[in-house]
Parts: structure tokens; sequence; C-alpha cells
């Protein structure tokens, strides 16, 4: 048990702790073990602001009063530790001030401005320093951090939930309810771990999504909505309930919805994007969300729960991220595809996934399709 | 690890060495245990015709030169003991002429006539019976058995492979391959532990499918296809290949087929059904095949391997007894759906299952759902 790997699995199990609550900063976690494998100490990196995990790592060695043993320790921490002066001083110092004589680290920074500058930091003043120990599970936990910091776009996830047969509503539109309890409370722990939850105008009209966080503790994210013509009624839930300062309204180029004064009175915001064949430009759109611009903060990560023409648009422009489908084990026959047409005309050309997993959830079955390699 | 159920369960894994051998019988298995917890002896109904799983067990003991310990051991089996003189004398004279002391059993004999009988011919010798350890899994076994006796029909399998959004094959008919080497491999082991399988016109015009078992070994099951209009081309593999005699064309009332000369010739069988709307009379079709008539031998399980509409039109008229789903991590969007309209207009309304399992088999899924509780 007491391999590197099985060390930094556990750093990685505390930097998920963080999720939902330190973007737009990575999750980190951190481990410090002496040389008969007893672990001295471990933090993570618990808010955006807040101390780093190798910082709260070696709090809590001191806590157990075990400082004394840093000078013999090993660290593992799950992110290249920095070495730069940002909301809090660099960890290179606090490494070095320490005397912790050897650091394992899974992923180098992704900024490419200071990728590996902090592990040089380190190796010139002698620390013994490691690389790449579970390092794509790492990339995986901090992919929306990664790929933000190299597209400038948020991670979109797509999520599905549809009948065996690949149906997410009858002919008539009726979904309620297609996955089992167990899926749709997952659906509230992503919506609180991401930054954004996006809808389209159909579904926001047939089903009034509240998209708020329920059934788990966490964060309200940011609710987009999707309303080139502006027609969507003032009435809808995510325009006039409590949490309205947490609804981005998106519009076509032209459009004059009824809602705007009012969610702009509550606090919600307004953003207009250009059009492009008479759909909204969602790369655009993406662009802006990931720059921040117009809202609160940049969006990384952003969750679609989607119908079947945003799923498919999404999708056919190659702006899907990460691909999640529940399915649940019933047949509907026809209805309400979750996709539409792809214009892919051989069956080898079908979209496959760099990665992908199963995973058993209640009665149902989830399929997290990783669309990028890390 | 020395239960009734781990025992009875050893006993279900020899039955299932009979799969695709047995057939018209039941598939049983027999383990003999001494009061300490060590096997005796074991064996299994290894072919139809050949002796039943409870006298191989005790010829394994006698093999074992274990004779003596007959008379203080427990035997446990899959399925009641026969009292009656078939092809073979009644297994409850055997055990009684053994004096072995305890029988349990996981399920009566199913038919009407006998379920009972040998149970009770044992109790009324001073034998200790116990029945019921492990009867779901056991009548599951032995399902297609039990279906046919109950019903006189076939048990309908229904295997479809499609992407995860539903589709079996493109818009223009290509599914080469939707489902990955591991799947395609089970369905031959199916293929061989299946009496019949069953494929409709167009997929049989499409594909033109041997229907034959390859990379596993097992027997050849009859191969059926549906051709109501009598216009598939003579040339299909099905009718042309070295195992034409094992080949049944079903045809409509009318239908006059170019291939049925060559057919009948090479040992082919031909069978003329009722239509109904249009179709053939699928309820009709079941029935006849699982009554054997004009057929070697009764039908008592039959592998759909079907194309949408056949699918469709089986699911609606509630003849799909298991449905076999391979779902493969990829998408196509609009191509060719698994199934079509089943006229089902709410949610709540879908087709359930009794029974349900998902399996990874290699990269893909497969969703075991049962139609029928056992």
């Amino acid at each position: 048990m007491s391999t590197p790997e099985s060390w930094m699995r556990r750093a990685l199990d505390l930097a998920r702790q963080g999720a939902g609550h330190v973007s737009p900063n990575p999750m980190v976690g951190a481990v410090l073990v002496d040389p008969s494998g007893e672990v001295l100490g471990e933090g993570c990196h618990g808010r955006f602001g807040g101390p780093h995990a190798e910082v709260e790592a070696v709090r809590d060695v001191e806590a157990r009063g075990h400082a004394d043993q840093l000078a013999e320790a090993t660290l593992y921490v799950t992110l290249e530790p920095c070495s730069h002066h940002g909301k809090t001083p660099p960890c290179t110092d606090l490494i070095l001030a320490r005397t912790i004589p050897r650091v394992v680290v899974a992923m180098q920074d992704p900024f490419p401005e200071v990728a590996g500058r902090g592990l040089a930091r380190l190796r010139e003043a002698g620390v013994d320093v490691r690389v790449g120990v579970l390092e794509p599970e790492a990339k995986r936990l901090n992919e929306a951090f990664v790929w933000h910091v190299t597209t400038g776009r948020p991670l979109v996830t797509l999520k599905l939930a549809q009948t065996l047969d690949g149906q997410i509503a009858t002919a008539s539109g009726d979904s309620r309810w297609v996955s089992s309890e167990a899926s749709r409370t997952l659906v509230h722990r992503w919506r609180a771990e991401s930054d954004a939850v996006l809808v389209g105008a159909g579904t926001a009209r047939a089903d009034d999504p509240a998209l708020t966080v329920r059934h788990v503790n966490g964060p309200q994210p940011l609710r987009i909505v999707l309303d080139r013509t502006g027609a969507l009624p003032e009435s809808l839930q995510v325009f006039d309930d409590q949490q309205a300062d947490r609804t981005l309204a998106v519009i076509g180029s032209s459009a004059q919805p009824a809602y705007a004064g009012t969610l702009l009175a509550r606090g919600g915001l307004l953003l207009r994007v250009p059009e492009c064949d008479g759909h909204l430009d969602l790369r655009y759109l993406l662009t802006v969300l990931g720059s921040g611009d117009g809202i609160e903060q940049p969006i990384q990560s952003l969750l679609v729960e989607a119908g079947s023409g945003l799923a498919t648009a999404l999708l056919a422009q190659d702006l899907v991220d990460r691909l999640f489908v529940f399915i649940a084990p019933k047949v509907l026959g026809t209805g309400t595809s979750s996709l539409g047409d792809l214009r892919i005309g051989r069956m080898a050309d079908a979209l496959t996934f760099a990665e992908s997993a199963w995973e058993p959830v209640g009665p149902d079955m989830l399929l997290r399709g990783y669309r990028r390699a890390v």
C-alpha cells in the first residue's frame, strides 16, 4: 500500500475535496510522509483565495507535533508547487524553509509561462524531485483548469439521460423521469462542481428547470439560458426565483426579451452574442464565458443539460469535451432522440472517445466519455 | 464457502456445461458432498439422450472410490430428480438404491404433471429433502425450457448492438461494426446455445449473414430467415452454403421463392405461415416453432438478430422475453434507430424489465434485460 502511487492517490482524493470551491484555481492535494511510511500530515486547497495544499499539509504536520520530522519527509503533491507570489507566498519557499528533502509531483503546472519553474527552483536547491506519478489521473482531475488555460474556453461536459434505445423524452416531450433518483442526484453533484450550467431555450420552455443545487451540498453555479429570439417567458424559474442573480440569459443580435429589466434588477445578467445561420454562435459564446468578460469570473467548467438540438449542435461543432450519458434500463421506441443529424455517413466514422468509463449508478449505467486525451 | 448455496452454485456451473447440447431437455448439474464438506463427485447432463446429472455424479463418486460414502452424502441438484421412466431410468430410484440420505434441490420440475412427484417419492422413502436453494438462478438458467413447457413457444432473446445514441447502422445501412470483437464473439456463444437464430428479410438482404457459429465451439442452430414475399435472392449464404440443411425459410401465404427447390434439395426447410396486416403472423410462427411441427425438433430458445423493423414488431406484440443490448461507446447521430414506434406516449409507460443486469464486454456495455419474472 505504501507506494508513491498510493500516496498520490490519497493526495488526489484530498484534492477532490476542493471541487466546486476553488475555481478558477486548480484542485490540489498534498500528503507528507515519513521514511517509514507514516503519514505526518495532509491537506488540500479548500477554497479560492485560501492556503495552498502544501501549506495546509505542513500546518497539519505541525499541528500534530511532527514539525521536527519535516526534514526527513517526502511531500506528495498533485500539482507542481508554485514559485511565484500570487494570493499567497510561493510554496517552493515553504518547502525549502522547512528543508523537506523529497518532493513527488503528479503533473507540471499547465501555465506555459511557469511550467517547470517551481520544479527547477526545488532541484537547484538540492531537493530530490520526481514528476509524473499518476499524471493522467491528475490531469483528468483538473481537466477543466488545464483546458481553460490552454484554449481560453470552458471545458464543456454534455450530460444526457436517455432510455436504452436512446430517447430522452416521448414524442410529446414527456421526460419525467428517464433516469433514476441516484442518477439525478449525481447531476446535482456535477452542478455544484461546475462554474456554470447551461440549457437551451427548448428545454427552458418545456421543463422550466430551476438548475439549482439540491439533494447535495455545494455552491450554486451560474445558470445560463440560451434565448436567441428573447421569447422565453419571464415566469420561468431561472428568471423569477430567489437565485435570479445567478442567471445569465444569452440572447441574439436583435432580441428584446420581456424579462430583461426584471432580470437585471434582480442582479442577473444578459449577454448578447452574434448569430450564425440563424443560431447563436456557440463557439463565440464559449470564448466569452471563458474570458469572463461581462460576467463575474471566467467560466472554466460548463455543464450542459441539453435537449437534442443543442446537444447535436455542440457535438457537430466539436465543442463537447466530455459526454456523460445516463442510460436507463427501459425502452420507449420512437420518441425524442438524444441526438440529431451529425452528418456521419459511415459507422467507421462514428465519434469515439479518447477515454471512456462505464459506471453503474443505481439501476442506470453511466458512460463517462472523454473526447480529449490528457 | 461450504454452504448449501455454494454447493448449489457449483451444481449450476456444472449444469451450464450442457448449454447448447441438451435441448429439449433442461440443463442440470449435481454435486455429492460428504458430511465434512468434501466433494465426493459431480456431474452434469451433458447431451440430449445421455445420462442425467445425478447418474453422472454417482458414477463420478464410484470412479473416485467413494461408493461407500454415498450413504452419508448430500446430493445438491439443480432440478427435481425425475421419478418416471424416460430415455433413462428414474433418478429417484438411483438415489434410493444408493441410500443417499439428503437431497437439496434448487427448483421443482416445471412440468405440471410431474412437478413434486420426484420429491414426494424421496420424502416417502425417508430422504431429507430441501427445495428452493438458488431457485431464481436455477429458473433463469433453464428459462427457455420452463417457458417452452409453460407457453409452448420458444423463449425469444432479442439481441441488439447499437451506438451510445441508439443507432444500429448509419442511414444508408452501414453497420460494420457497431460493437467490439468481444461482443461479436459473445453473440456466437449465444448462437451455439440457442436452438435457432432468426433474422428478418431486411437484414438477410442487407448483410447476407451466415448465421453460423464461429469464434467459439458449439452446435449450429437452425437458421431461420423471414421472407414473407419470397423475394430474397438464392445467392444468400443461408440458402447456398454448406449448412443449407440448417436453414428454414419462413414465407407468406402466396410467396413462390426462387430458392425453394434448391433449398429443399439441400435439406433445408420451408415454412408457410399466415399473414396479418401485410406482415407475417409472428405469434403463429413462434407457436409452430415451439411445437416442432414440420421441423426437426421443438425450438425452445430463439435468438433474434433483428433489424429495427422486426425488433419493433416483436416488442410491440410482447413477444420478446429477453432483450440483450450491446452499447458501444461511440456516437453516430441520426442513422438507423434500434427501435421504431412502440406507441408509448408517456415516459412512465416505457417498457421495463422484471430483472436486468449490466455487464461490461470489452469496451462495450451489455444490458441483459429479462421481461419475465421467474
